[in-house]
């Protein structure tokens, strides 16, 4: 296993001129994140703010593909303050093990590595080329509260 | 990270006058639990007793939401007998890591979270407030033999 | 916990005639699998083949149940290249610990279990009876490039 470098998030976050949200909190009975061992496990990030929705739709037919890539930088955005609330910083965050994007799509849709690339794409840059993950992109019925977008993430920490 | 308490869930399963469902065994070619580490993967519960459905269909099309929760506290008790036949005793949880819900529903349902709550509410009674868990939540378009409902969950165990 | 005996993965490889393709690369912005601790996460493994999908299609649709057991196969067989080329050997695979099995399919199918067979019993006669999974499988309403199958693979490794 590699030794991935000390990742310098926090500056890259300034350098980016990123301004992260508030971090979301749960919508019902179970809670934002939690550890164990080095492994930090975040609840399903949605593209919301301040508890509502940014959009709501199904891609491939309310939504378009730039739609639905603006609706998974929302989720990552919202995926990253709230790893920077857990941690007290982000400069913790090894590896990004797993990034689970779950789209709101119709069966006829096909471009969900586009979508998806947008959220991986915003983590790339604020958290460094060394802590790219894996990836899992399925395209879903329907997500809470309307939202097109459903992220999972699963951090290595330090 | 928090070091949980002990927990005390098989008190409180007396408490509150739950019996467990015997525990579910394989569909296939899997098994039904995998530890590793101090984490415990348990395969997708669905709402059966029996290797039976106890109910089948789509919520927001063929079952409302109170259904919905029905079917989600089934998929529940399921997982918490698995866990206690793993186990030994649920007293060895330390942790909900996570509990994924899939929820059969249609493009238009948009009430996710109340139907998980249901899930999430009985393990939380079971297994106590320092055990809650993260949790992610989609709508898929079916599930296995019918189920409305399949959980995903992921234990730490002393 | 048990300590599972080392398989027998490369050999079992050359007594059924199985010969591995070519392991999957990334279709976008992240890398085909991460390892953390003893355990190897893979991104979501397709059917595809040189970056083509090898078919197309919703089950229960435009794919019987065959087809999806076919599709499931191709994912199954790039898992194992995968991870053949991550670990060196597959005989470093101790455990999977988690297949989950996303099958496009429709509100109305319901023999998703056949179809997650055809990876799970694959994943057993090349890895062993011993490194058996937990299974978590989900009816998605489209998957990327149009592929029917997307599996999910966490293994845990020597």
């Amino acid at each position: 296993m590699n030794v991935p470098s000390t990742n310098d998030a926090e500056n890259n976050l300034i350098k980016l001129g990123i301004e992260l949200p508030q971090a979301p909190s749960p919508f019902g009975a179970y809670i934002a994140a939690v550890q164990t061992g080095h492994l930090l496990f975040l609840s399903g990030m949605l593209a919301t703010a301040g508890h509502k929705p940014t959009v709501v739709g199904i891609v491939g037919k309310d939504l378009d593909v730039e739609a639905g890539r603006k609706a998974a930088y929302t989720a990552a955005l919202n995926a990253l303050s709230l790893s920077q609330k857990q941690l007290g910083s982000l400069n913790r965050v090894r590896r990004v093990v797993r990034l689970g994007v779950s789209i709101a799509a119709t069966p006829e849709f096909v471009e969900h590595a586009r979508v998806a690339d947008s959220a991986s794409e915003l983590l790339r840059a604020v958290l460094g080329e060394d802590t790219m993950s894996t990836r899992l992109v399925i395209g879903v019925a329907s997500l809470p509260f309307g939202s097109p977008i459903a992220l999972e993430v699963i951090l290595e920490v330090t």
